[in-house]
């Protein structure tokens, strides 16, 4: 199997990067990975730490209907040119956690996603280049207030609530150039998407050096890639999980979040 | 003259908050002020450091036509709740230095705003309470590759690039409600904007309480105020000033950003 980065947070309150092993005892790490973080000497039990979404980056780069498959069912063309957009750092959250159905929306959707990790500051690079920034992959569910998307214009409230990014469980180093991802929706024997992502419209290489010609990407910052077909919504009890093949399955769980009237009346 | 907030650069790398003085000494903090950051007992000399980005963000919120005559210049109409976009952390850039402009884009336009400092965390705020969560006011230029906004659709790329958001050149806790608000274009008496904040649509207050029951702001986040009419063009050698009554003028001028293809020639 191959070796499984993870970020954890221990019971005083740190936060490791580390190596997941196979007993789920995590070796830390002295830095993060892709800052040449080496591994420190002892290991954390599986049950004295909490796993966190893998990363925290400085920014989410987000890529609309990079599937062809996707665009057509939202009635759309395939764009000439990545069209990006933005998740606030704030949207990110771990596996096992939930995501939050905000008061203002009536269709949250999910969007299973490859997600690439930048290893190193990049800038005006040619994809070639961009591949040797792109220092590994994890997984990605890009939540979406559907209704609010399609009212606004602009997507980054309908894309910018709190949780709205579970990221992880952890990061490869490598992946399949044809892995299969595929999303479930409270059954975990049928996919509601399923695509290999060598479907993609740009390609990881060209997605991140498109991106690193107009913003400079930063260790650990996230792109990530676009959906497939599939997307649909989700209601308050579900549970949803995105799986890459050569990664693992990124689960999390659909919350009531709680409003601003709710918190005025709460009981000191 | 109320008390101005500096962020600066020592000639040995290290970054320091501080209190700007009358003769342009800097008395650092030992932490942001708006994490209780007391005095130290030192203070930098006038040519001993280089003035910063007042905040380092970890997210800037702007807002879209939120001055009814800018909306009308677009031939929009008001939005009737605000209009949120994001820019990444890597557009922010200081006073005094230079917007680099993309080769990407025809038409680079200056939009000057008042940027709203947030002071503490901040989520599902009150207008009331959001009041309280403004720690402070600096000056913005929301820089905007406005071909490319048209082209797009979503804003991201246009309002993304590295360096579209000079923001300075300090903080200051208060502001006058009526202050005045201009952007100048290579000349210091005849302004292309003219507006005063009070002409806003949606406050600074209910903006912060519509952005938190969104996103959760974090101490050091920066929210943009939108930007009134008299928007316009500029080209590489303009220099161009956005002035607000009470704070002060942020000064940038433009340059031409180097190119993928001029990279690849340079001689090493």
């Amino acid at each position: 199997m191959a070796q499984r980065y993870v970020r954890v947070q221990t019971g005083d309150g740190q936060i490791h990067y580390g190596l997941l092993q196979v007993d789920r005892q995590v070796r830390p790490l002295d830095a993060p990975p892709w800052l040449e973080g080496q591994p420190t000497d002892f290991d954390l039990a599986p049950d004295s730490y909490q796993i966190l979404a893998p990363c925290y980056p400085s920014k989410v780069i987000a890529v609309g209907k990079n599937y062809a498959n996707h665009a057509a069912e939202m009635g759309t063309p395939v764009p000439k040119e990545p069209l990006l957009f933005l998740k606030p750092p704030t949207t990110v959250i771990a596996s096992e956690t939930a995501i939050q159905y905000p008061f203002q929306t009536g269709q949250v959707d999910y969007e299973g996603e490859l997600a690439l990790v930048i290893g190193d500051r990049c800038v005006n690079c040619t994809p070639e280049e961009a591949r040797t920034k792109i220092w590994g992959y994890t997984i990605a569910n890009d939540v979406t207030a559907r209704d609010l998307q399609k009212k606004d214009g602009q997507w980054t409230r309908a894309k910018g609530f709190d949780t709205f990014c579970p990221l992880g469980p952890w990061i490869v180093r490598e992946i399949n150039p044809s892995a299969r991802l595929q999303t479930f929706l409270n059954d975990d024997s049928n996919p509601v998407q399923s695509a290999q992502i060598d479907e993609m419209v740009f390609s990881s290489d060209v997605l991140v050096s498109y991106i690193s010609q107009i913003m400079t990407l930063l260790p650990g910052d996230v792109v990530l890639t676009g959906t497939p077909e599939g997307v649909g919504a989700m209601q308050i009890g579900d549970r949803v999980r995105v799986a890459i093949e050569g990664i693992g399955h990124l689960d999390n769980f659909v919350v009531a979040r709680e409003s601003p009237v709710a918190k005025k009346v709460e009981i000191p």
